[in-house]
């Protein structure tokens, strides 16, 4: 009568090849974000419900994970005569980062105004699972709070895209829009301000269902076709233009939107700062760019690519967030890398490289040779640094041992047998190569080579 | 009507500066099991219920937090006349790392026999918070699966005790002793074997009450006065014995026992191997070490120190655990180190050092350099490996720049003005001395010293 040992649904276990790709993953973006200034940061798994609810939408709010009352909290709430979820739970598991941050800098009036955190932490969302949608995964968040400089745009959006060229990626670029100058859009085609929302919910779809679709849930949403048609003969980039021509295009259109011109305003000297970066050549104005309904209320960004769909990674300016814990504004941006997405790129493109997971040297003995000679020599490749295993069972056949080290994928078996416990050495096997050389255990620093 | 912004009950907010102690310590812990030749595995948060209750003991499965269920399940739950937690949850949080190794083994049958993995992942345990006690902690695991060869414990033992030398601890021991052994005692002391449990239970309280406390709570559970002495004189460790003299005391006051016999032999056997280790002058044979209930079969072990009351580590030999998932048995042995009170320590007894969490400059300008300029002197720096934060509101007077960069914990402001920007240059101001010169910035990685 075993119990079953799957994961719960959505749940993954990583298996140690997979935990040390994304350990590897998260040490270059960690070095990356630190490298420009940001501080880590580790919030609760576990938050009051008061933190995390409506800070999501209904719909987020129900896919939050809450936590069941224990003993006699429990116990009360089920003798009331009709209990309700309220009543059973006042606890639930972290949905984002930003809202932890936001709780965080309220509830430490000491930390640096000008807050440049990141934070690399699980999240959970109790989402349908299905292919590459897990309920629990990894977000990579930098934000920096206090500032309305467009300073801490630039330094947002050329960290991330450090942080993507140092895991390798290539041929991917930043696009860059302001919330404002969507809405101004959305304005000057026509369209009534109550269908604003609806618009702006449509046009995030552009990516996945074409102008075409975007066309028909405008239209399904009672906005006209001529409206829908202005609306993307200003939102939508003519291609062939430099980035210049498509702000002196954009700069023509919005004329008429005040909050518009501001708008444009940004973007072009935010365009101007990454002028002076590293990442100069991978922003693209695409005055289309929604990012979803969100809390935005300024720059936006998104990370593409030609070589596949959907997105990288994305963040913003969002100045009302923060505050909703502290009572007072306090302007923000931040960036997210899609973790689990860059890993799933990162397998396809082959960026992983040499990453490997087994240890250097497996330690395989005749039965004739003292344990303790065995642990000595371990010890001694150890404080030379390399990653030792001591195959545990000497009575094994030599060649049960070797093939052993080889499935367990250690790179070299070393070999004690009496001559080389006598001589202080060690018969070193390549397990790739078959080739095989005897070596002084002190020399071992110089004869094996990684 | 702001929301309260402190972290739910039990649960910490660790910010910068507590965060990177904590990154460092892990590292060296990471560190320290990848040279043992352990491979990291992490599991879900979220774990079936199936998978947790029954392992834990009565009291335990009643720490586990339970998430609530969602929408029609947890609707359908609610229109039952009487429902009860059963109906209400089917999912917990992970409450330690051995259970998810016993799943994760028995649901990948391709992992290698001797799998020898380190896992180093928060648990959740809902026990009443308070002084040192957080219901979300840090549990870093080392266990070898698979094999019953003393060199398993040699391995976990040496690797946990290099950790904690590695990050700076000296004067702890690793006490040693086979749950046989005592068990044995118990048994020759003339206790009756219904009483087996209430003794091994209090004599776990040994470390805490000493040995008339434990009298007294032997007593209460109706084991005689001299039955009680028996114990103590085979179980409690005489002064002033060598290794050698304690193995052979009590070969003689156990010789009675087979199995207590065969357990001391293994002991023995565990400290010839630990010998040729670099712990082997940290391993004391202590004959009264319970190491709680738990599932131990074999030896057991815990790291103490006379610095401080408490341990810093503990674990075993667990044959029966990670066989529950796959119906056969499968041997097993772990070491766990204590890591919420290894960072404690480490604080007290000042081991971290200059781990630093701020940015190592911070650059401060005049409004009249252009911030193209100062983003580029940014980019510039970091290339070469620094740290650097960019003060955003270059409007602030340069004095309220510089301040804040001390206050930030920034170690350096980098002052540019237009002659500096003219030049190529930095004026370098260590924040801590006062000292201040002008660089090249070329050469800043010759000019700054960390």
């Amino acid at each position: 009568m075993s119990i079953s040992a799957k994961p719960a649904s959505g749940m993954r276990d990583f298996l140690p090849e997979e935990t040390t790709k994304r350990h590897h993953a998260l040490k270059i973006i960690q070095q990356t974000y630190e490298k420009y200034g940001f501080v880590p940061l580790e919030t609760p798994s576990i938050e009051n419900l008061t933190t995390l609810l409506g800070k999501y939408g209904d719909e987020g709010d129900q896919l939050i994970f809450k936590i069941l009352h224990r003993r006699d909290k429990l116990k009360k709430a089920l003798e009331k005569e009709n209990p309700e979820e309220k009543d059973l739970t006042d606890l639930g598991l972290r949905y984002d980062l930003t809202v932890s941050l936001a709780r965080v800098v309220a509830n430490n009036p000491k930390l640096p105004k000008y807050f440049k955190r990141y934070q690399m932490q699980p999240v959970w969302r109790a989402d349908r699972p299905g292919k590459g949608r897990y309920r629990e995964f990894m977000q990579c968040d930098i934000d920096i709070t206090g500032t309305e400089s467009l300073v801490a745009e630039a330094e947002v959006c050329t960290a991330t895209a450090e942080a993507l060229q140092n895991l390798g990626f290539e041929n991917f670029y930043i696009c860059i829009n302001h919330r404002q100058l969507l809405k101004a859009a959305i304005e000057i085609s026509g369209i009534p301000s109550g269908l604003e929302t609806a618009a702006l919910v449509a046009m995030d779809k552009l990516d996945k269902i074409g102008s075409d679709g975007v066309k028909d849930e405008l239209l399904k949403k009672s906005i006209t076709s001529s409206q829908a048609e202005n609306l993307f003969k200003i939102a939508i980039r003519p291609e062939g233009l430099s980035e210049e021509e498509e702000i002196a295009r954009l700069e023509n259109e919005i004329s008429a939107s005040s909050s518009g011109k501001a708008a444009l305003e940004e973007v072009k000297t935010l365009m101007q700062l990454m002028s002076a970066t590293k990442a100069a050549k991978l922003c693209k104005v695409d005055p289309s760019l929604a990012r979803g309904l969100g809390y935005y209320t300024g720059c936006i960004f998104e990370i593409r690519s030609d070589l596949f769909s959907g997105s990288l990674g994305g963040g913003g300016r969002y100045d009302g967030l923060v505050g909703m814990f502290k009572g007072e504004e306090i302007p923000a941006v931040g960036f997210s890398i899609g973790f689990e997405r860059i890993i799933m790129l990162m397998d396809e493109l082959n960026l992983f490289g040499k990453v490997h997971s087994g240890p250097d040297i497996m330690l395989c003995s005749f039965p004739d040779v003292p344990l303790t000679k065995v642990i000595k020599t371990a010890g001694a490749l150890r404080s030379k640094g390399f990653k030792v295993e001591i195959y545990p069972e000497q009575g094994h056949k030599l060649g049960r041992q070797i093939s052993y080290a080889d499935t367990a994928s250690c790179q070299f078996a070393g070999i004690i047998g009496s001559e080389e416990a006598a001589s202080e050495s060690l018969t070193v096997k390549n397990l790739k190569t078959g080739e095989q050389k005897n070596i002084k255990v002190s020399d071992a620093d110089k004869e094996i080579t990684l």
